[in-house]
């Protein structure tokens, strides 16, 4: 039997008392792993968290939040190289890939660690300028902000072990807001490690996080109004969140990131350049960690006349990427994270195909060092057709794979309309050389995306890309991407905070600075 | 048979099929008018709010929705008799109450007409400065904020027909989205005449403005992922509504309004002046609309030693208030809106009074041109404990009407735990006369309540009162109180828009501006 992992609650690590739940290496199909929260005294652990961990980290400034956020990001920097071995054997994926999740995590870390330290020396922030309430000067209102005196759960999903812990965790430290944090089960290895080697490292104060390994079971059961609850997976475990009593009685404030069927728009006269820039961006994002980001290219939109074009250009891009074990130097894309998610992108693929024509097929592809019965490991397919209005499921359906579909559009109206027909979005990226164009674009997508990502030659080599997730910018997006808002620098901080207006003679109000 | 009531939808009034529920005077128990919802086509009703109006309001501009903010305020402003005649007819309350409500909701429209102006010929706004995404200076991200592409459905209590209405309108017209109101029933007319009379003065582009008066089924199966929805009521209610797949399954954004056990607490050693200024407050607070505000005061805190002698004080205020009809000048409180909330409150203070003293009795009360047996009216009653730890209903339940208890505490630190176990509130005053004293105790009670209002000697002629709901501030309170966020001058505005960030070339993000 593989090692069972521990799980960090009331100060200690505790092993549950179950058989437990087994991971895997996705391309070898050895097991790695077990883990198990059977047992946990849950009541007890987050009394810990809520209590201890919160007092504690109220107790420091922002200031000294940050500089724990640079100190956490130093001990990960540290052992880097464990975090690549371990998403490589349970993820399945090569070193860029790796890299977006690791080096990303940590990264945001380092980002809320130098915009924290802009804080201060305060334990509470004040929201905008006091505001008169009479003709009078010396009775005004000064809208506060404080931090929730609860705890953060973290539903996390298995794409991400280390991004998907800290670009939450940052910005709930950083607020004085203690973590829980209950990992994606396919991938939970990565995040356990990071959390103990952090825990290890003593730089933590007792209470401040705690991980949960195994089934989320009980665990929304113990949330109070106080706390918050950040989720991110499917739509229908999304619907089941927020019909618990915890959300729907106990006013438990909730982030929702779910499924997200997100768009790249080619502008009408976009020119040669931004139809290369496309081009290259559509091949990247739907083959970076094998597509299973929430972010990639869904759906790809460009003029009629471009259809063919495009989708033969696309297409020799990924006859190009070689897939299989990532331990082996010119595998492009390694694997899925597990058999289920196999069996997931299979299904999904074949109802898109049933209203879709293949003009890249993934099973052309032949797996190097990997073994076709064994490893979870699937080609990039690029499907397209016609009439992009009449193929309702792939505006509707995510599939979490290296799967896109080209859709053409007769007018930037249309394709406006097409666009929306994802019905809230995480990203769209548009590609584009003139300028008005490209502003008035993002701003018609701007209401249905957290994130409108703009490409343009002048900035070919300097964009960040469609679907990397940059600290500074809002993630997250209405409708059926959840509704929720993550990041986007400092104003990541409001989910872990309260607001309040203090009414008050301003001879108070001075007192609040 | 009383007139029944048109709703406002698909750009006609239309009536309702069904015989409609009636809506009674409170005082004399006439019916007056029945209102009826059955019938009508919501999903042609809905579309057309949605996409005609929401058209035409997105075609506005920030400073010409201003404007017509400001048009709407004076129609309303030259027909003010007959919102007071309604509302002394259907809500029984006395002229100052009745100005809390129609004058509240006048002043909240010109308050948004104002602060709107200064957004200017815009239909977007920028949200903060832009941010580097790395070095090179050339391509960053700025957040933007665009009006949600659906609509505003407000469900409504019944005590405040004109402010509950305008404090919701104004915020989301302004931001150029269409609002569906379905009223309170008990007190439906008075909200249905004023969008009569809004509407008859042609003021508002087709489609901005609906009303459905009568049942509320169905409205919220109509609503779409971009819509609203704004709710004020009970917990039992909202709990219903957060479980809804509106909400639940399609993320329709949701702010909610719910129960609040509001406190009134004077500090140690506050100085007699402050006590005067606490006994003041409590009393008005009790009795302004027959205690009928989601803000009004119902626990109080003193200092041990100080319990006897403000219930003392509190108690012949209370004394001198004269209770019925209110077309009666000597009648300072008039009635509750109905026989509903006057046996709710009846039984809500009979369950209080089982763990309390009754300090003062509002059976006392001998009521003033108003049949006993007829009127929903009751007098104000104090009520009591020494141990203000025991008495856990008096922390968990809110008597809806002209009630409050005395609690006395130990320490300041006592006082805070205390009203904390409201589990979150909508606001809480604090009276002393040290600055120090007074701006700690409230950062200590911010993170549990949406406002916190200081009452010293300085501004004991200045300030707005515990109750009031000014514009310029937050309105709302976490937890129990339902984690709602209204008002707050142009924040009001984040609900009903849409927040993106736009990664892009400068040159791209110059044209944003």
């Amino acid at each position: 039997m593989s090692e069972l992992l521990s799980n960090f609650v009331q100060g200690r690590w505790q092993a549950g008392s179950g058989a437990g739940a087994a991971l895997f290496d996705p391309v070898l199909g050895t097991e790695l792993a077990r883990v198990d929260a059977t047992g946990l005294d849950l009541p007890a652990a987050f009394a810990h968290a809520r209590d201890t961990g919160g007092a504690a980290l109220r107790a420091l400034t922002y200031a000294q939040r940050a500089e724990l956020l640079g100190k956490i990001a130093a001990v990960l920097q540290a052992k880097r190289d464990d975090y690549y071995a371990i998403s490589t054997a349970n993820s399945g994926t090569v070193k860029k890939d790796t890299a977006v999740d690791v080096d990303g995590g940590i990264y945001t870390l380092s980002t809320y660690a130098k915009m924290g330290a802009t804080l201060g020396d305060r334990r509470h922030l004040l929201d905008g300028d006091a505001a008169r309430l009479g003709k009078d000067p010396l009775f005004q209102s000064q809208h506060v902000l404080l931090p929730t005196r609860g705890l953060a759960l973290f539903i996390n999903a298995f794409n991400f072990p280390s991004w998907g812990l800290w670009e939450k965790a940052a910005p709930a430290l950083l607020s004085g807001v203690p973590v829980v944090i209950k990992p994606g089960t396919a991938t939970a290895w990565l995040t356990q490690r990071m959390v103990k080697d952090v825990v290890d490292a003593g730089l933590v104060p007792a209470g401040a996080i705690s991980i949960v390994c195994g089934s989320s079971a009980g665990l929304m059961d113990q949330l109070q109004p106080f706390d918050v609850l950040s989720f991110t997976g499917s739509a229908d475990t999304a619907t089941l969140i927020r019909q618990h009593p915890a959300v729907a009685q106990r006013s438990v404030r909730v982030n929702i990131e779910a499924d997200s069927i997100n768009s790249a728009l080619l502008l009408p006269e976009a020119g040669s350049e931004a139809v290369d820039l496309l081009v290259k961006e559509v091949a990247r994002e739907m083959t970076v960690k094998s597509g299973q980001k929430c972010t990639a290219i869904r759906r790809v939109f460009v003029p009629e006349a471009q259809y063919a074009q495009v989708a033969e250009a696309i297409s020799a891009r990924l006859a190009k990427t070689t897939v299989g074990n990532p331990r082996n130097e010119s595998v492009r894309m390694g694997s899925l994270v597990s058999r289920a998610q196999l069996n997931a992108v299979r299904a999904g693929l074949a109802q898109l195909k049933d209203l879709t024509q293949v003009l890249h097929d993934g099973a052309q592809h032949t797996l190097v060092d990997a073994e076709p019965a064994v490893a979870c490991c699937v080609g990039p397919t690029l499907l397209g057709t016609r009439d992009a209005d009449a193929a309702a499921l792939v505006h509707d359906m995510e599939v979490f794979g290296p799967v896109a579909t080209l859709l053409p559009y007769r007018s930037a109206e249309h394709a406006v309309q097409l666009v929306r027909r994802g019905q809230g979005s995480l990203v769209a990226s548009v590609y584009g050389a003139d300028a008005a164009a490209l502003a008035s674009t993002a701003l018609e997508l701007a209401s249905s995306h957290g994130r409108v990502h703009v490409i343009s030659p002048d900035v070919a080599a300097l964009h960040t890309g469609h679907g990397n997730v940059m600290p500074q910018s809002l993630h997250g997006g209405p409708g059926r991407a959840g509704g929720g808002e993550e990041l986007g620098g400092l104003k990541a901080l409001n989910f872990y905070h309260r607001r309040a207006a203090v009414q008050a003679s301003t001879t108070v109000l001075a007192k609040l600075n």
